[in-house]
Parts: structure tokens; sequence; C-alpha cells
């Protein structure tokens, strides 16, 4: 199997992977080739055309929100879809080639964007040090990997824990990030449309377009899902592109293709919109069980359709 | 057949039975019987029973409202269903043995129902016209038609239109009811469980208890039809019996079984109401076909089965 | 004062406005005249006419339902409100002039009314009595009191436990009834357009008509009060006497005209129907107080107003 | 008065604000002083720090969506309100330093931006044409026109029409654009707290918090809303930061603060969620009047609140 995910080596998105393949059976980890790709569209365009066979990118960031690249990229193709989910805290360590006290710390290499959310920390901790700009986390923990003992002599990386292990290095300190609890959710993308059974603690991704010029479109869509039950953990609005003020909706559900109430809640999605398009069924990384109303439980529309259908064989057919 | 009626003869049940007939098949009409009953709860348990094959009784008044005794008695048995239903007219004549002109007629005998009905007309057009009860109106245009032409010099009887022309007596005056264009509404019932086929322009009857103790219960009862886009007629309480303020609600929605969007909003009654009755669905009297959006027409219902039932053929059975 | 009820003496109407006496303070209780009506409606129009200050009447019955006469009577006179409501038990006594063994009585009298309501009890427990009918239960009991001894022997009314003891007579057996637990509501019910304070457990009683020719107006209506988090404990329709299909809906509201929530969701109905009647806001008879969500409770309304007002200050002025 | 826009000059929130200020009265217009900021952050810092007196910045793009830097930097400050929008059609020029023939431009210099977005047309209509890049379509129009006649020779830009304008060149060609129709919406905002009056066609932003884990409490907000009859015209998520699945709601509602409907929608909304930031009230850029329901009518609001205040006089004070 091959996997790709979004680059370089030791991004969150790699970290995402590796926790995808530790609990995936041992016959998707065997030989598992992974790859990294530039963008999520490079690597999608990989899968679709069969060069790879899954994909692991970013979906939704608790600080920046829903990560458009990847939700636009995955609403405009068909036969992918999402079959797991991996959630991977957004955090930095300080990481040298050997161990050594932070006051021995005269320079500390990083990409500006983990720079920028590392400055408290810096300021507090290592006043002195100078910043050095390097092309990516992965880039600074690598460079101090390669060099020699007398020329990684006071440099530190800020990395991710991945990067630290990745290359090698000695990690000073752990969790110098400024704002503590950001996360960011992965997807993993496959090619084949298969989805995985219900495990009863599942989510359902879907991109629902509102039917034009009809006020109170958004409230009937979501009633879709109340009538049927059916909590939402994650709603997005994404322009469809063609003028102001039109959006598609990107949505988690709670509950599997296989759950009868949401696959109620997608037909009445289906007739009431132009276009729904279902992105997968797939457990959830919590592995927390939905709570289920008796009247949507799986009983409960078998119940009735079998009372309907009864009902139904009353009718006097046409002679 | 049998057909039994909320008698005696010549009442507006009379009259609607008589007008269902007029419209059935020349099969259903030849050698009808038609036997009148005291009450309908006497004529359901003679339809149950087997001695009878229809009833028709009164549903719904537009002045007194819906009709308790038929809505309980409906309520109450299975394997009943309403067939048709027929509207009628609830009007009056003034009728007597012969021609005669206004000016001549000294008395005016009639039940002191009808009566109450028809003061203000005969306060203006008979003042000087003596009252004289009778035990129902078919009994004071029988009387008159009975009696001798003697007898019956300067007598009128205030009756239906049917009752006039039943026992043979001539119309003085139409329409002299005070209350202009009152109805009533009436159903007919049969026991062997047959539901006729959709003609397009159907009504679909139901008793509906709601959950106890539950807040917006009848709010989300109307949503399941709302979100179906099905049209509610008629919809009435009745208490349940056990305690104040537990209702049942009685209900005329637009559409027929056989119409996805009733078929699925019965299947949500049936999910989240302890019990749902279905009392049949037939054409409207009024040969009014419902206009139906696009969402929830039956194509759509079935574009939506199949759309997940396709996907659901890509979930990945369990080993 | 003067109060009406619906008579004869010792009815359940009657017993409902004595236990509302007993609740009332000194001043209201202290000569209090009370005078039997053959109807609501005369009542009524005597509470109207200013022959009387309050009535007491029928307005609920758990078997029944809603007491269509009331209703339509409340509604159709302005500036009369109801105070207070009464709950009372629907139970029978079997009353004689002196203590007696069962196996003493050989005649049982009544109103066929009553009758019905015991005759499993009468079956079971006095399979030989002879049945006699009476006017009304308290003729029943009034025919034993005024009796002699002789005359009395053997002989049992059934009538209200009130009855038993206004007429002196003894009680042979309580609760011969065969439903169990049936309660009648009845409402006090004044003329000076006075509205009792709050006292937290309190229904507010209303008549609405729905705006004609438009699908969902019911579920619009509806939505008023849950918008305003305001729970219904009844709701009735009754016809408005020009169509069939057009109903009015007689509602009683958790709450009361003070709490913010029931005034929103007043402004709410006047807004979207034609007609609204308001019939009064009263204490609870079972004094059970409301459980109001903060967001509904009277603090965030004048919070929110607050918030607005500010808001509005800053609005530029034509100039 | 010194208004700041998102720099440089020539971009299209430059030209959104001079056609806000060719709109605007004349002593608005007077001395008006245009400055350049380089993102909506500082331009605000400077706002409410009272360096300047209004900013105009993008807040919504037909294709990329809702401006997330805009959008998060207005909810987290109080006192400043929109008090107008425009929209800017997306559109490049090819321009010159001279007219010339398409088969004389050998070169064509822009931003990398622009560049992708008019690549097809290049392609197209240029295929011999050397591509040089630029920091900005402003800088690249800017170089040509500060060339002298020979070095322009053969070059050609390709920028806003603003910038073509501005810099004194000749346009070659209009409308290169791939994509045809792309629209910005921008919004002017100003310091002092002050609502422009309303017009008729006016449009409210907010940003509203919903009740953290709480089901169904965007379908709640919704319908604060459409029960007042208010419609939306956009409504975007954005993550609060704390939390995966933690969202806001950015929304634009037809209306004005001075309708009733909707103070009433903010009243309703200001009870049920923890917070709601009002952005201001301003004219719609289309001058597009919304349609009111009767319902929702300013008279029907008025109406509603004077009944509720006249029966709220009934209430007996507590004494």
């Amino acid at each position: 199997m091959r996997y790709g995910f979004l680059g370089p080596e030791t991004t969150f998105t790699h970290q995402a992977l590796l926790q995808a393949l530790a609990e995936a059976p041992e016959d998707l980890r065997a030989g598992a080739e992974l790859i990294p790709f530039t963008s999520v569209a490079t690597a999608t365009a990989a899968l679709v055309g069969g060069d790879i066979d899954a994909i692991t990118a970013p979906i939704e960031n608790s600080v920046e929100g829903g990560v458009s690249g990847t939700l636009d990229v995955l609403a405009s193709h068909d036969r992918i879809t999402i079959v797991a989910e991996q959630i991977v805290p957004i955090t930095f360590v300080l990481a040298a080639k050997r161990q050594m006290d932070l006051s021995e710390v005269r320079a500390v290499a990083s990409h500006t964007h983990a720079q920028a959310q590392v400055q408290g920390w810096i300021r507090e901790n290592l006043p002195g040090a100078a910043i050095e700009p390097a092309s990516s986390t992965a880039a600074a923990a690598r460079a101090i990997a390669e060099s020699s003992e007398e020329e990684a002599e006071g440099l530190a990386a800020i990395c991710s824990p991945l990067a630290a292990e990745h290359f090698g290095l000695q990690v000073l300190a752990r969790g110098i990030e400024d704002t503590k609890g950001a996360q960011t959710r992965f997807v993993i993308v496959t090619r084949n449309s298969r989805i995985p059974a219900r495990t009863g603690a599942d989510k359902t991704t879907l991109v629902v377009h509102l039917p034009h010029n009809r006020s109170g479109a958004l409230l009937e869509m979501l009633e879709q899902f109340s009538a049927n039950g059916v909590n939402l953990s994650r709603i997005e609005s994404r322009p469809i592109g063609d003028a102001l003020g039109r959006y598609s909706f990107s949505i988690d559900a709670e509950g599997h293709l296989e759950d009868r109430r949401v696959a109620s809640a997608l037909r009445g999605l289906h007739r009431m919109c132009p276009q729904v398009i279902y992105l997968g069924s797939y457990p959830r990384a919590d592995r927390q069980r939905s709570t289920v109303d008796v009247a949507t439980a799986d009983d409960s529309y078998d119940d009735a359709s079998r009372w309907v259908g009864e009902l139904s064989r009353m009718i006097t057919p046409v002679p």
C-alpha cells in the first residue's frame, strides 16, 4: 500500500498518518510506503490516478477552522471517500543535537510560522538567543542533525515532536507553544469507494448545496437532520464560486450510513437539495458513541417501515 | 351489499349515502340494501360483526366541529377503514301536501333542533303560524304525507329536501335555514380493510397519540407532516380519557398512502408516537388535486432511496 | 358578591365553586350569594349584564374533553376573564336516609347519566335492586331526604358527595363509579377585567384563529410558544363555523401575562393570527411552578431589550 | 476625514473606497485623505486608536468565500461598526505605456496571484510573451509608467483597471480574467459607533456564538430569524479557537436595526446565545428593498405591543 501525505516528512500530517497506521491491521501496515506531496491537490490527483492508495490531509484546525484547500478538493472528486480520521495535538518542542541546559542555547532555528507560535515562550526562556529562519521546521531539525558536534554547539530547533524523534535530536523542552490545546483533525481518504462498517461510534461527512433563491433553505436542511435525531459536530460554509452569497455547506454528522437515522436524513437532503456529496462514514477518533433516542433507533425505523408496508398491501390494485 | 346509516330515513346521513351510491359502480348499487341505525356505535358493531358491509356516519360539521361520537368509535376499532367521503349541505325546506301560498300556512311541524335553525325565517315569513313539535323532521314530513287532504290543509313541515321528496311532499320554500352554507362531512366505512387506489386527489385520516410528558410533542408531530410537504385539512383534539390534559389528535392529511410523502410522514409518526391509528385513504369529495413540491414528489423519494441504496452497497461487510 | 354556577345545587360545578370560595379571602366569602343557572350561556349573560359578579363553569373533562358550550361562550364575550380554576374529582356515592347494609337496598334512584357511570358497580353489588329514574342526581337525593322514614326504607340515591352532604343523607358506599380518576376542570370567570397578579405557578388561556389558506399556520402558531419556551397544557380545536376545515384553537399555556416569555408569545400570535382572544391568567389549581430555561427567564428578556435599546440610540437621526 | 484601506494604492480595496466616496456627501469627500495599510489588523488598530476615521476592507469574495482576516478582526473590536458596503467586480486589464497591437507585446509583468487568474487568456492571446514577476500588480503598472519610452517598448502589465488609470497607462485589453463575474464585497467601518438611518434596503451584520453542548442550537438560532421573517444573505462559520468543533457564525441579515423584525430577532439571539456581536446596519449596495410579510411589518409589531400593554394594565397590583 502506498500512502500519500501533505509533506515534507515530520509534518503534523505525517504524524497523523503514522497514528493511523499504528491503529491499522498488520496487513495494511506491512510494507506501507509513505510518500510526501507538496499539496493536497497533487496528492488527490495521484490518488485518483491510481498512483497511490490513500492520502492523509488536514481538514479542520481548532484555531484556523476548516482547511479550505482540503474541503474543496474532496468535494470536487467522485469515488474517493474518507475512511478514517486522526486528531493530532499541535505542539512544539525545542530540540538539539545533545542534551544541554537552556542557558547554553545561543541560537534557535525554525520556520517563521512555527516561531510565531512560540515567541512568548522564547522571549521568556531564551531572551538572549538569536533567531535563525529555516525553510521548514523539518529543515531546521535536519540541519542540526546533519551538523558536526561543533557546528551544532548551542544550536536548537523548534519543531514537531515527530521531527525531533525522526532526526534523532534530544528534546530540551516540550509543549513550548504559546496557545495550549490546539488540535488539527486529519482524514484518511481512499479511492476504492469502500465504506468501513459501522462501529457504533461513527461520523459521516457531507457537502450540501442549498436550493437557490429559497429563503429558509438552510433551516430546512438542518431540519432534515433534527427530524432524524442526527447531531452535527461540524458545519462550515464554503462559497460555490459563481456569485456572492451562494454557499455550500461542509458537514460532519454523528452516525454511520448504516444507521437508519443517517440514511433517512440523507434521503431527505437528496430530495430537497440540488447537490449532496457523500464523502464517507468512518469511526470517530474519540470512539465516543452517540446517544440515540428510541424514536430514531434502527428498530423504530424498521418497525415503522414494516407497519406502512403492511398497510400498503391493503391498497386495492387498479384493475 | 348491505349499507348501514345513522337513521331514521331521510336524515342528512341517508342523503350522504344516496350521494355515495349514485357515484358508485353499478355492481355496488344493484340490490343495495339501506339499513338505518339509531347510533354510530350500533352501526359500527353491526359492521364489525359482519351483519352489514358498510356504514355512513357524520364526521365533521362546519358549525359544531368534529362529531365526537363518530371519531371515537372509528378510533376504537381495528380493521375498519374509511373508503369515501361525502359532503352534504345542511339546508331545510318548507314542504306541504300540495302547493300553496305561504299566507295559507297556519301551522308548521318539525323537530325542535331543526326549528331552532330556521326560526328567523319563520318569524319573518310565517309570523302567524303555529309551531308544532315532532319527534323528528322525518316524522313531521311523514305525518303530513299520511294525512288526508283536509287534515293537511294549512299544514307544513320543516324537513330536509330528501324527506320532502321521499314522502312525496310539495316544496313551498327552499334554503330557509338562518345560517347559510353549513355543511356536514360524512364518511363511508367498510370492514374488509381495503384501501381504494390513489386518484391523485385523496385524503388520509389518522388518529395520533402524542408521547406523554414531552413538551413540544405536538410541534414535532406536525413537523413530520411539514418535512414531507403534507398539508393537513383537519386537526382535532380528543381526550385520551385517562387524565386532564392528555389528548389524541384526529387528523385529515392531503394525499394517499400510495404517495411517498404520506407514507414517509406516517413512518415518522410511527417512530415518535406511542400510537398511530390509520383510518384510511380515499378520494376527496371535492376532487381537488394537491399541489406537490418537486422535493416531495414520488420521483424525489424514489431517487433518494436509490442513491442511498447505491451508497449502502459500498459498505464493507464485517468479516 | 353574587356567584352564578351551572346548577342545580349540588352539581360538580357547585362543588367547584365551594372549593374556590374555601380558598378565597374572607371578604370574598362573607355574604357570598350562590345562584344556580340552567346553562353557561344564561349565566354568562347575567355576568355581562351586571346581575352577578362571577360565574363558575366546567371547561374540560378528562373523559369527554373540552366542554364546547363553555369554550364557545367564553370566546364570544369581551371583557370577561378567567381568574381561577378548580379541579373536582368526578365521583359518586350511594346514599340513603339512614345507614343500612347493602343487602337492605331494594331500589336505587338517580339520573340516567349517573346510572350509566356506575352500572358495573350496581350489577356487582346490588344485583337485585330496582333502578328508578330521577330528573337529576340532586332530585334523587332530595326526594329521599324529604321522604318519611317508612317511605325511604330500602331506598338509596346515586349522587355526588356534595348532594349527600347537602341533603343530610348517610353515605353507604363511596367511589362507586366504574371509571376511576375522572376529573373535571372548572373556571371562575369575572366581568371586571382584572387579572390576578402572578404567583409563579400560573396558567394563561387563549383562543386563537389561524390565518386562512396558509399551509403550516398551526405549526407557525405553535412555534411562537416554543420560541419563547412556553409549554401548552391544553390545545383544542373548535370550528369557526363558516366552512368545513376552518378551526380556531383553545389553548392553556403555562405562565402568566406578567412573564416576559408569555407576553412575547402573545405578541407573536397577535402579529401572525387574524384573531387572538385573551381569556385570562390565573393560578394553577395544582400550584406547580413551571421550570423556566435561563434563555426565557424575565431577566434574559430585560437584558436583551436593554441591549437593543442601547444599540438603537446609536442610530443617526434623519436630518 | 482620514480613510484607511488595505493597500497598496490601486488595489480593489482602493477601488471600493473610491466608489464609496463617489456616493458620499460633498463634506465627506472634500479634503478626504486616503491612507494605505498593509493589513486589516493594522488599519483597524489605527481606527480604534483614533489615527484615522474609517477603514475599507474586503469581507467576502465570490470565489474564495468570507475573508477570515477581516471577519476575525471586526469581531474582536468593540465600538466599530460597518456603515456601508461596496461591491467591486474582480477584473483585470492588460495595460501599456502606449497603445499597441497585441502582437507587439513581448513581455507581461504582474504579481503571480494575478497571473494565475489570467493564464488562460495569456496562453491564447500572447503565446510568445515572456512572463515577468512583480511584487504587486500596482508595482508592475508603476514600473512601466516610470520607464522611458524605449524601456517600455513591448512591455505590458496585468493590473486592475484602477491601476492602469492611476498610473496613466493605455488599456490594450479589458476583462482578461479567466473566470468571469467574480466579485468582492467590501465594508466601510467607522469608530464612532454611529448607525446610518434606515433606507428600507438595508443589511445588518452580526457575529453569533452558539450555546455550548446543545444539540440543535444552530437550528434554534436560525429560527429566531425565521420567526421574525428576517432573511439571511450570508452565513459563515468561524472557529472560536478553543477546541475542534466549536464555531461562531458571521451573518448578514436583510433589514435594519430600526426594523422591528430585526430588533426582535436580535433580542431573541441575545437571550439564547452566550455572545452576539452587532457589527452594524447599513444600506445594501444593490439598493434592493426587502419584501416584508404583513405579519412582520413594523405596524404589526407595534400593534402587538400595544395590545399586550393594554392587557398588562389589567393586572391587579400586589397590595
